[in-house]
């Protein structure tokens, strides 16, 4: 049950600190720190070729067909924002495109993810403004109906409050709360320490059965080996 | 209710001047000219990146699995025209490949639109023929059934005419009646003149509130501002 | 109904000659090759632009969320082998990523085809590491429940036999069985110097319809031609 | 590209005459009398078991999340029309419920098909007010957008002029073009007389092999029996 | 971000008079009583006609392929419950089926709602256990891996919250939270009233344009009517 | 890669005895015996409410929008068999209805599942010939292109061979191979003679968790109960 025709303009916006620390993790990572949970669904996509963003979230909820409430929300936005947009129903219009992008990266936004279409996007892709949609659609819309700005939205299936810490790339989309920012980018760091070393092993040869100790685990839960030499535990 | 077994050749296309005039103009410009209509749904994707026509429509109308119309069809093409392919029913077989590009565009086709499916997609890449279909799928097809050339056909969702003005570029594809083709492009270079000026005013930190003047109508909506410093109508 | 808990190590495998043979052929030749069966489903697509590969299957039935049976897997990878893993249910998840291709790689794999998710994507693009994915997704997996490795699979919609022969490019997927490898390969150079004379025929202006003969039995299906010149069988 | 803000009152409605010759044929049976065209694409199904209807189209196009159209349209309601509804974009918000079918109805409207969301289904099914739909969807929506009534529409893939003969029944929804209702109808009868007789001998056993001598034809494209006992063309 | 493996036992339930009251209202008047939000995504659709309950949600957050946590949930219903299930991805394997439904409904739960899949429909018609699922699938699951029960959740795109209302009928799945059960069903029976007197008038032949006074603002949008009698404001 | 333009007239079906078995059993229980294998995928669906089979399958492959080998199939029907039809690509076309249902109920068939269309469905419904197919479909096909009949499909995601057993009720589709039939079946009556005693313990309020025992490894597991009553691993 959405809070219609309003806009929070206090919002209380994870730190620049946190924002940072998770800036160079990627998504999947940042979801295996959140135990992996905090994803929005994967129809979202970039829609060009390398966009990725991190930023905090300025929320919309969007009426089907209407964009209006995208011009109420850029004028929210501060530098390193991210505009979340949802929709009150499963819509594809064309809600966003360069015009909307020139004004929000005026403003200082740093991205945009949309529960909806975008358009213009070979613009988009040369002005470099990385936005994350359901579809391309040139579909226009119009201004006429009253959502609201910065009220908690589900977006493709995520949970996003105003303020907190969005992070997309080739990927997806994930979301951590703003009170779990540094705690999250802190178990990522950790993961990804731990990952460079693993992918070393893997690089030279060492299997994932032996590195993470999988083969006592198999053999109890029944697996056979048929044929081949045989496998022991301990390999 | 379609004309099956048919091919007319005389067809009326929309003059050389109007698709020039409209060619420069984006697929979004376009159907917004239209007073946001003519657009075919985006299911229809280009299948290399940057894939982009604009030309006149030669209509087919194919049958499931099966592309012969399409080789009917490669013989009414004249330099400037783009094949639109319909289908009596939805099927993503790979109707089209490089054979059929290469014909094509030695009548002096300038792209193909298909709902359906399309193959050999790099070598389409290499040569730069444009192609929008809703799948690529190497399935090939056979040549038994009998469909129509040149008859009005409706491909994703648009009503399309033999003749008409066929615009396809990264944000989708759009349709342009060939008897409002001049209209529309005159009305798609006005928008776009405004549009410079707009984004121009945009990237310089204006606001869409003010520069449409959406505060009134916004605050007659109802709309209610929560924290923050108050909004006025003149902002 | 899939035999479970099982990895099957002496398999047999497409022949190097054969596997060389079928490499040069696009998917959309190798499936003509076949009687124009033996592809997957379409909604299999490569990760990154450009993605390709051509290998012999160590086959992997995977539990939905979950990826262990992908660790066992590539231990029975050779050098030239490709990885195929099917699922037990529809799942997106992101089985498969960095490290795992590392793993791979380091084994000899020569590419993916999942019927499920995949991530990491830059990181696969940047290491060439060819995937096709029915999705590109974040989530990640646990490892709790057996599969099979190198079991007959039903993959995407296609059977898969461990030692047939993948072929991937951006057309899709093809399976071609060990033991008609051979046979394949031939049938294939044969259709691609055929198809290299047609290209230039094409190319020249000359039409399919009389290339391909198409002007008698298209009149025997009884098409008509309305106005312009008339069309004769000779043309 | 359509025609926006009209409502066209004049319009020509096949004759009562057609109507009631087209009724008794069931969607199958029209749709082949028309050449195997003229279908509404599978997606739009009936909300209720035994939904049915056969009317002449009252057409309308809707905007996305809007249905004020659907209101101007039912005063332009005859006894024996149906709705046809159309939107400008795909949208599946509840355009339709019990309130605008009383009102519809009263006006002598024999059912709706609509290329979008209903809702109210328990109350139009216990009504018998029958409804074809793309989805069933509780979610309400304003009146803000001006679209058209009586003009062309594309719906469900198919056109539709106003007049046109619309039947519906369970295998989907058929649209027969005004002109040729007559000429249809005759075709569906002669069809459905043709078809009770092989009803009739396919029940005592005789096979479709032999009552369309598919021996012949089949042999000469190449169909091998293998074991069993042969087959002849004459059996 | 999901908090994974914790069972809230006290749960804040809205009041089994605010459930009553909100009982008899379909989920339509619901949903328009909560300012037209609120509703679970359509696809989300009862497993048999005139499955329907209205209760307080106990949620669940499921593992794919994995209903450990339903077994889970199901000490913690009290008579008048429903269960919410979630999923940590999309996922439509038979989480839930007869077995569950029996020990449901022998602790009180009044239906279920899944985002994911249910198997054994034609038992829980016969035992009339309402069902609302994404899928009816007989693949059954694991029970290996954690999710949460009574954490809240984003169940088919609604964010849930344990205790509160949750009404599904066949129009849907609506989600109404607890502190707002009684105002919304306030809302919900003075519309319903409201409903009764337009359905008495829109059975009488008065039209929604009438009704609602529609026809100044549809002039001032610019409606135009051709042909036929004029269309006065006043009618 | 299916081997085309053959019918394999000897073919070993499963005997009458283990069908017997079988045919009492659900497919949800049939998958469960087969270890959570052997179920097509769930798109497949009865066309219309109480449709259910199981018989020895038939196969047949099937080209886009033609019906022929399905004609050629009926010829090899025996009392007792059901036909099992794919396609060589994805297709919702009607390739079946009301007078292929007379021929193939008049030589002995039990039912179909098709990996395509269906139509004349209130008339199967009349008739009670049950089919489970992918779609309704009016669209009718053409007899122009070669498939076969009783060769190896992959029909709805599962590996069908002539002569396997195929189970069909409300909650989907299950093959069981002819060789395993016997030990499915008497697999599935253990699991329901155990089923039954569940029932009657949850119906009477035992718990799955005491049950099946799993408090212990929900702790090991590291679930935490928050607020109310602890819970005790033995309750």
């Amino acid at each position: 049950m959405y809070e219609l025709g309003v806009v929070h303009q206090d919002i209380s916006r994870a730190s620049a600190a946190d924002v940072e620390a998770l800036a160079p993790l990627g998504v999947s990572t940042v979801h295996e720190a959140m135990g992996r949970t905090g994803l929005m669904r994967p129809y979202v996509r970039p829609v060009y070729h390398g966009a990725a963003f991190c930023g905090t979230a300025v929320t919309v909820l969007l009426q089907p067909g209407d964009n209006w409430m995208l011009h109420v929300a850029v004028e929210q936005v501060r530098p390193g924002d991210v505009l979340v947009a949802a929709c009150t129903t499963e819509n594809e219009d064309g809600f966003f495109g360069e015009l909307l992008a020139t004004s929000a990266r005026a403003r200082g936004a740093a991205g945009l993810v949309i529960d909806g279409g975008c358009r213009d996007v070979a613009a988009l892709e040369e002005m470099d403004f990385p936005v994350f949609s359901r579809a391309v659609n040139a579909k226009g819309t119009v201004k006429a109906t009253l959502g609201s700005v910065n009220i908690p939205v589900v977006c493709a299936g995520a949970l996003v409050h105003p303020g907190d810490v969005v992070v997309a790339d080739a990927d997806g989309v994930a979301v951590v709360p703003a009170a779990r920012a540094a705690e999250v980018a802190e178990a990522g760091h950790r993961r990804e320490a731990n990952e460079e070393d693993k992918r070393r092993r893997f690089a030279a040869g060492e299997l994932g059965l032996d590195m993470y100790g999988m083969r006592e685990p198999l053999k109890a839960a029944g697996l056979r080996y048929v044929g081949g030499s045989p496998k022991e535990p301990t390999a």
